[in-house]
């Protein structure tokens, strides 16, 4: 059985460790996956976004614990959302909602039962006090439904939508990874049409270029738009930062236009 | 069997997992877990203080190495202690001693026996050549006696204490994480008598507010105190960092005053 | 079976996460390990360094995953290298080269069978869609024969020799730690010699110090050169970061000098 773990907590405290460590005592043998715990932090969107395209890479039938958790210690309800493809685990702030639609939600539970919980719960970590050990006991095979009561609704958050007309698409940065690209809501849907006609992009009123098939199409230091792993748009600098160049990130404008 | 790892190494370079191909070589099938390579380099007292409050939550009879060893390649020693919840694997220089108090601790021994680690033992990098095959063979049953010599005496160090008279407790921040909160060395106990009297809590000579239950029951950019995930009275800002705010850190003096 | 994965992606988003699930999903059971995945952005030299150095101290048979990929998406070809003590999989731009010396190759396969491929690949992320795939074929019994077209060349990176007379050795930074200390190309077997004769150590004309046996020979803020855990001399500052202390990095001459 996997676990993954999606949090805001960084590396340099032992706060992820501890978790794993409840995790290896209440479920032995379980494969503990980091998806990231470099989330900014309190960064709820940002957490959604990471887990809607992990979660799709993991096996059938994986637990995805995510914890960006402003309101820990507070009413906020923690739930465990089952789905066609596994479970989700986490505070009720709408960062599982990206990966789970509602097509693909089975059941959403509202994790009440305390027998599931650390004896002892601060009231600052739940991630050690309760995500933690709720998953341990989904990975040895307790039922989602038996850990709570079932609830109809869940905080869900929406990525903006990209505005499509004749001769152009807006959109916006909702992403910067780790080399400075800047990724986009511009779903590969849009871009396909668009791209025959040969557009320009622009990043906060800025021509960035043209879109290229990979980041190799562009000469070194050479900005353009590429369709990522995501399946979305980004602006990349090639053995560059896009961010560094543009002096953008999460929010800029984005415009393709065709001439 | 579970190995934990606590280090100032970072995750930069490839030391932590070489660390791990010497355990996996030597004790295949161990889940090594890492607690942090984090802590602030040479920082003995921080790995210190994050080992005691992470190994509670890892199983009965885990391994924990923890490698902060300024140290490495002089005289100083080479320690197993054994514990009445595990072993503690790592220099004698005091970054065992907070996890093992005196009343726990069942047997030190001195690492001497050579044919526990590996053949070439570098002056630099005794996580690989010393600390690693020790923790690969107490996970595949080798007895601590086994390792070298026991001895009686290991180095401790010890946490300020919070001096607390009728109206004031003074502690100091011991401790700042990943968000920025100011971890305090002021413990639970001392708080929860205190706290019905409404005190002020007062770090570096500015008043930062009241104690409260969770970070949830401070306004957004709120600055408060709540008892922590480690029992300790920590100072935090709602959706900020205290850090920052306060411009302080590690050493920094804490008052918690009632009017 | 362990895998172990070295590249460029960092921590902060979730790339090397989902190379873990697709390893997971494919090979149940696989061990996988962190090698690390902060080699700086495109840096192919510094990630076939690190592997080199690391690549010894995992059990025999296992599969290396190195992903420094610039040219990703492009006619670059993605190898198996099949060597003496295991697998090495990348993109053949120099980042496996250090790790297989032409003595230790056995077979250079060139990976074309897109069976063994996810079924949709990106043009951005090869270390999900071809290498991760490739390794867990290979941790599952697939021959690397099997996975593509032996071929007879690979890239190959060199490192700067040093250059050695009758009283002085002159050489290079190649790399530096998160702990600062500069390493250098100048190898054991060329320090041993010299050492007896008492020489200075030189980082970009400034005097360093001599070369002592273990960091702990210094004292506090000292400098001083040192044969390190990969057998080459490295400077470094007790308790502190010669890096910083000299203000220099990869590329700095070094001279060892005997008076």
């Amino acid at each position: 059985m996997v676990v993954t773990l999606t949090t805001d907590f960084g590396l340099v405290d032992p706060f992820v460790g501890i978790m794993k460590g409840v995790i290896a005592g209440r479920a032995p043998g379980t494969t503990v996956i980091d998806v990231t715990h470099g989330i900014p932090p309190q960064d709820v969107r940002a957490g959604a976004l990471v887990l809607r395209h992990a979660v799709p890479y993991f096996p059938q039938g994986s637990v995805h614990v995510a914890v960006v958790d402003p309101g820990v210690g507070t009413e906020r309800r923690a739930l465990c959302v089952e789905t066609a493809i596994g479970w989700l685990v986490g505070p009720d702030n709408g960062v599982l909602s990206l990966a789970a639609p509602s097509a693909v939600v089975r059941r959403v539970v509202h994790l009440t039962d305390e027998r599931f919980f650390l004896p002892r719960r601060s009231a600052t970590f739940h991630g050690r006090d309760v995500f933690a050990p709720v998953a341990a006991a989904l990975a040895t095979g307790t039922a989602a439904a038996d850990l709570g009561v079932e609830v109809r609704d869940m905080e869900r958050i929406e990525l903006p939508a990209p505005r499509v007309d004749e001769r152009s698409v807006r959109g916006e940065v909702i992403y910067v990874d780790r080399f400075g690209n800047l990724v986009t809501n511009v779903e590969r849907e849009i871009v396909d049409p668009v791209r025959e006609r040969r557009p320009t992009v622009h990043v906060a009123g800025n021509a960035v270029g043209s879109i290229v098939g990979a980041y190799g199409a562009l000469t070194r230091g050479e900005a353009g738009a590429v369709v990522n792993s995501w399946d979305l748009l980004e602006i990349a600098v090639r053995d560059g930062s896009a961010r560094e160049r543009l002096g953008v990130g999460v929010g800029a404008p984005v415009l393709i236009e065709v001439a």
